[in-house]
């Protein structure tokens, strides 16, 4: 079997498809000496490696019994914690709600086997995360773009486009990350909450609010999740499916997300989770739900919160005094990402290439959208990079700009 | 938005998924005193927690880089342990033909995204796992079922079956556990391996070699792997796709499989399960590479297979003693599943029936085929109970199906 018998064997998505754009941008992270403001890792010096090294012993302590298969919906210890965990966001959801996940990325992955077949529509706010694009386009949906501004998600604009489509057009899904946008940054204000909220109730669209961040908020203020004020409006009609993760908040390598939502919703993702992995690493199940029960996840939560605060503020800082005149952007009040535009007309390529010379990577902005976007933009994470290497690489990025402008 | 706006928008497969025909026997295992044969789950007793729990202590004192996000394709460190592992079985592959997966379910569902899209045909040995079935009955796959005897897939068949297709229905993928099959037990010859290898090629599909029990065998005689036969045979045109996991034989909550196979077809597997799950939980993938690496995985494996055959051989032993003539069986000579058929006309639900109200639970046949099929057959799974409640719940069988033959 030669290459080009295997080749004709796959599906058409998967005949020549392109990897993730960030992750290509991982070569470039070798060179010696890069600042990389690119990736959308959280930064590891603020794992509580030691909580959870606790936490995995005493699993071990516990005897056998959590080296076994477990049931498709997730440990109940664990389950538990993820309840209570919600209830402090203000969630409200029975045990019928809930699905344990393989990363919040897995959750969304069997809301799209579920709900989408090829030429389906979905809304999507965009700049979107790149990996959701992916995954719609993989399923053969058909996107259609909403656009965000400072704030967030343009809910005018998404009644403008709901009320023009046609009857046989409507979309089934929405996607979108209210709190602290990746890559916008944005949080969506609470009168923008509702009206979406109000909207897929009124069009029967279900809306994925995807919150990885929530919890990484550098001001005192709190912003209701959608999911919570769909539940208040409509209760058991909610159009809102809430997927969250630990992944930012305590480690990546745990893989520990989950789902909110409809019963119905949730009992048809664990059919196609069966199929998918059976369940989620029962090992990285008891860690978590362990360490949930120690109490030690709120002060590495605000602990977090302090570092990345004063991160993103040396990178606002930096990029206000030395390109302020070039781009135009908002400090964050949470998350890991700044987006910035340009005020002035700028060739992609040509200030990547300008930036990777001087040491400094970025994610162009291109990698947001599903389509072509005019205009220059970029994400920058401030998350993993100590405050001096995020004011070295921030220089860098001046300099690699100030010579193309 | 009340049930029925949701209903409308989940796509044909999920409209009402049936679950795992297995999981639905679960109720019944709350049962007091029920001995159950049902499961498919290694025995939690072989498991070795104390190596498993010194391998976790390893990667937590290794410092917090483990926590973070990994690599889609796998750690380094697992990579090497798993190419090495796949030697002892004879397998040879590169670095590019190798993906470390969220068990070898993710395996096989990874491979169903890259290759099937409705109405294509696939070949499946039946008796086959349901979990297969069901994943290729979601994915909108044509299924061709192939059948087996005693000694595995019937070659001679599947042969007949091919020359008898026209070439636009021509099948894209062929799936099978040749090794100590689930259910059927068999092993599939050499002679026949070289014949399917060779058939793959012929015809132009691709063979996935599920083989999460081949190393649980209780004689000394070993079985080539088919991808190391397809490999002699074609060497980089091997139609063979090889599949495994840690599930059987150190702990299925590390949730840690792999594949083997052509470079184009791990690289496309790899873009899916970006958008699946990321990556596999790298404390999980930490602590199975420590695993092995430490040099305790041969006298684990070695200690299950030596109790695996005591269980197995007093199953073996009940059945034939107080039901031989009313079940047609063959003891096998490894993996976890005893397959019995009855010589006589059986109702199976009566049988089932009655085994429950003796106290004993098996899985009916019907769950390991994708349409109707004669007969009455059922799986018992000698791997979880011990050898004292093999011999209660064999002699709870013979009660129980003595008062219906």
């Amino acid at each position: 079997m030669n290459q080009s018998v295997v080749h004709h064997l796959f599906v058409p998505g998967f005949a020549n498809p392109a990897g993730s754009p960030i992750r290509e941008l991982f070569a470039y992270l070798g060179r010696p000496g890069m600042i990389s403001f690119a990736g959308g890792y959280p930064s590891p010096s603020l794992f509580d490696a030691e909580g959870l090294r606790l936490a995995s012993e005493e699993a071990f302590a516990s005897g056998a019994g959590f080296l076994q298969y477990g049931a498709t919906e997730g440990l109940p210890a664990l389950r538990t914690e993820l309840l209570a965990l919600g209830a402090t966001r203000g969630l409200a959801a029975t045990p019928e709600e809930l699905l344990v996940t393989t990363g919040s990325q897995q959750a969304f992955d069997l809301l799209v086997r579920v709900f989408v077949q090829p030429g389906d529509a979905v809304l999507l706010e965009t700049p979107a995360y790149p990996a959701a694009i992916q995954s719609l386009r993989l399923a053969g949906a058909r996107l259609i773009e909403v656009p965000m501004d400072a704030q967030g998600l343009r809910t005018d604009a998404l009644a403008a486009l709901l009320h023009g489509l046609p009857a046989d057009a409507r979309p089934k899904l929405l996607y979108t990350v209210p709190t602290f946008s990746n890559p916008r940054g944005s949080c969506l204000p609470a009168d923008r909450r509702l009206a979406l909220v109000q909207l897929a109730a009124e069009f029967g669209f279900l809306v994925i609010e995807d919150d990885p961040y929530g919890e990484l908020a550098f001001t005192g203020a709190r912003t209701e999740p959608l999911h919570a004020i769909g539940r208040r409006a409509f209760g058991a009609g909610n159009p809102v499916i809430y997927l969250s993760s630990l992944s930012k908040t305590v480690a990546p390598a745990l893989r520990i997300g989950w789902m909110l939502g409809h019963a119905d919703v949730v009992r048809r993702c664990t059919v196609a989770k069966q199929t998918s992995d059976l369940c989620t690493s029962p090992l990285a199940q008891s860690v978590a739900a362990n360490y949930l029960r120690q109490g030690r996840y709120l002060q590495t939560v605000a602990a977090a919160c302090a570092e990345y605060r004063r991160r993103v503020q040396a990178m606002a800082d930096g990029l206000r005094a030395q390109l302020g005149d070039v781009l135009a952007f908002d400090t964050p009040q949470g998350g890991m990402f700044l987006w910035a535009e340009a005020r002035v007309k700028l060739d992609a390529k040509s200030v990547f290439d300008a930036a990777v010379a001087q040491g400094v990577l970025f994610v162009p902005g291109a990698a947001f959208f599903p389509s072509a976007h005019a205009g220059f933009c970029m994400r920058l994470s401030f998350a993993a990079p100590a405050v001096d290497e995020i004011r070295t690489g921030v220089s860098r990025l001046a300099l690699a700009m100030r010579g193309i402008v």
